[in-house]
């Protein structure tokens, strides 16, 4: 396995897609370097996307994160958001009743810009549960596990509703060492428990890609996915969804694999990125 | 699909294994008639057991919980409980150190049992985690899901330990149309999340069955596995693990499974009892 | 439940989507009543495609197909195959070396199609497994199961190359009570035992509707997702993919599931159709 | 990691439990040493059996093929197969009708030696569908799998019969490089393609290690678990089953996992084995 520099390949691309944690930033802030890579693509005026598993904030929100880093060439329409797919969903196939969720009230964000009344489940009652028409599963925070998930399994058994995964991650880590459940590792459970098919967007599904290439097309009508590469640190979504979608993938060594382990994990799984670098760092 | 009496069932066997929720008992007190059943079996001089996937009590507090509800025919030593498995477990493969668990102090029992220190995971610290020998999920309450799953999931990255799962069950009903999610489905969750094997303790998995075979041959040396037969109320636990222990199999109508939708059941998932049952009343 | 009728439906959409085998044909040949339907849609102008899970012929033979059955409605440039974007990818990301697949020779179609060199499997030699660059999953048909599919294990044990599976079902119907395993099965067989993550595609992924839409407005530029309809028989492929996407969705009862079933099977695998039509015939 | 000599390890146990493949022998004949190994066991008088996840020969069948090896040391009575698990259960459980079976001539030894009628699939008709009362997989071989394989799903949708399977290994090794599907991976695809619950015997399932332990008791009756070692080269079948069954383990490296992975393979799965030996040789 041989490293690439991360400017040979900048130089053979028009557009970028980069993943957010481990690509961008990690648990102790901004990857050291990457205020110079994005300086340099906006001086090359190549267009940057992020696409994310993140329905925990908008993407206004998730703006402001990065700016309070120090890194302003993010702007909100430069965000992809697994969330971003979820309201898709909702506003074209849901479009009475209240929508329950899992998650912080930052997260029912994408809801209510759905134009939809939301409903946390920890509301959830035998009086309002008749109104409920899909179930969103947005983040791991906001509820009380021990009582909440079992009202989700009962409301399911109740009602026949869509259930909505707006991230399909099963951990995110908070520090050097240690990882958190996410939502998308809650949802398996309970999808397993309720023996009901749900409905999940995010990364490695080809729609968060779509919906970028949508947007790239939109600005740059000739624009190829030959042109286009995928910059992710994480085998299992960024690169295999940017494959799957046709793109050129970049495996960068800043997040969950370690560079002595990259190898190894490669032949494991079966999951090829096109390159592989250390960081993003030009 | 023919519905037998049970009372014609009971004259054809020596040793009866009994489910226990579901079958004697549900979220509403003992089901009518059961005493009366119980009454016949002791006149008859034929023996008794209750097999449990249940390790948040002992087998004398078990035996307790049947007394208050009026039940006083069942003794500690008819109950077949997956706790006393992992009890064996811990016994025979965990010599030193710590045992940590999820699950209520009363359900610790068994770690103590089996002559070991107990630590509840919520006092798991960066001090005690060397001392861990192994996990042991014993029940869904007595902790906080939201922080104490996630300090298993750092635990088990940290320490190569083995863990054992005391109750295989994914839920369990709470009343007539509520279900909880039980250890068995926090533990499913757990293993996808780490990525290791963890060992399994309960129906249908044929070390409870031979547990409760071996009490039956001390007691009745020349009872053969033709002369006992397996009641229960659910298909993939109770009827399965019988069937595949080489017993005869009754499916009781009294809890999981209604009457009008047993034949589909047993054809969609092709476990087959030997007989249906209405209840175990005689 | 309530049923619809199809005239009703077609009235409301302006593009519609179908699914071929369980809705416009079936094994004893074309479903009564179709040709009327496209000969309706047609003179309203009304676009129609034909989604269809299905690699083993090209776009042109598929509507051959439906020529010999008396429908010359269908267009190739009306087909939208599993295949297509097998050979997408193909193109996409695949430049050079041999491409070896399990399937007849006229599924490698889409191979060849793509510029590349194909090679069955059954003609893997210790020779030319070195040039073997992608491995795709076409056909149930055309190798020798013993020998050949033993033979892709140890090509990929040997050889870390992409696996595209161009077609993700499980099984097909070949007569009214008997059905067959296609390559979608025997591709969740292979990807268990190697252990490495195979590339699919077809229905329910969302790849497939997106093809197909982006064909759509090519032709109509101000056509949204409101405008269009997914048409189906399968719970798990066409509405489950047509929902994911946003399409309204019919389940039509033509096929997979019989009228008697269709509320139980919507009710337990929480896959909900917009609307259930007896057939598609106007 | 630390690796211990076998003769230490046999000098602290009573009896001794062997895996067969990877461990007594391999592709090539008798691992060398493996003679003095039994012959030293045989002077101390400490009971060997060995416990195979092989249902394609009789115990006297797989006997004389070590001593055609040159292994005059093992008899018949020594061998613990699964397919011994299959023959009791059907002996058990099926006592009337035709059993079907998928394997060679020689594995319906286990079915034939239960008293039953055998019928391999390839002679499936619709004369004699009705007949058949269970089927039992047994071995990869004696079969065409695109014809038979098919034949079983129709089988079991027409049929509501128990599903055996005498093997629940995946794979097995034919040469250094090289591996086949063992009837367990057919079982598992065939199982998921019906949708129906098979039964399953063969390490790690505790069934084999019990029936192993009754007649070590028959024979020593005053031997506890803990004097049992189960030595195997197989993490997931040898080492998980003796664990979960309370006995100490041994993971030879001279089949499935090579010493460089051991360290690896044991921390990413958490099965641990008691000790790590480099082959049974003393």
């Amino acid at each position: 396995m041989q490293l690439e520099p991360f400017a040979t390949i900048a130089d053979r691309y028009q557009v970028f897609f980069f993943d957010a944690f481990g690509v961008l930033k990690n648990y102790k802030g901004l990857i050291p370097g990457v205020g110079d890579t994005f300086a340099y693509l906006r001086e090359q005026q190549k267009p940057v996307y992020i696409l994310t598993n993140d329905a925990s904030r908008s993407p206004q929100q998730l703006a402001e994160s990065y700016w309070r880093l120090g890194l302003h060439d993010i702007t909100p329409d430069m965000i992809i958001s697994s969330g971003m797919l979820a309201r898709e969903y909702l506003q074209l196939k849901v479009t009475q009743g209240t929508v329950a969720y899992l998650g912080t009230e930052n997260s029912a964000h994408y809801i209510e810009s759905a134009g939809l009344r939301t409903l946390s489940i920890s509301e959830l009652t035998l009086e309002n549960i008749a109104e409920v028409s899909a179930l969103v599963l947005l983040d791991d925070e906001g509820f009380d596990w021990n009582t909440d998930i079992n009202k989700a399994v009962n409301l399911l058994r109740r009602r026949n509703i869509p259930v909505i995964v707006a991230n399909t991650d099963a951990t995110y880590p908070v520090s050097k060492n240690r990882l958190a459940i996410a939502i998308g590792g809650i949802a398996d459970m309970l999808e397993s428990i309720v023996g009901k098919q749900f409905i999940r967007f995010g990364k490695p599904d080809a729609q968060l890609f779509m919906f970028a290439y949508e947007r790239v097309q939109e600005q740059l009508p000739t624009i190829s996915k030959r042109d286009i590469v995928m910059v992710g640190d994480t085998l299992r979504s960024d690169i295999l969804g940017g494959n799957k979608f046709g793109l050129d993938t970049v495996l960068a060594l800043t997040g969950n694999i370690a560079a002595e382990e990259a190898e190894l994990r490669i032949q494991s799984t079966g999951i090829i990125p096109t390159y592989v670098c250390e960081s993003v760092v030009i």
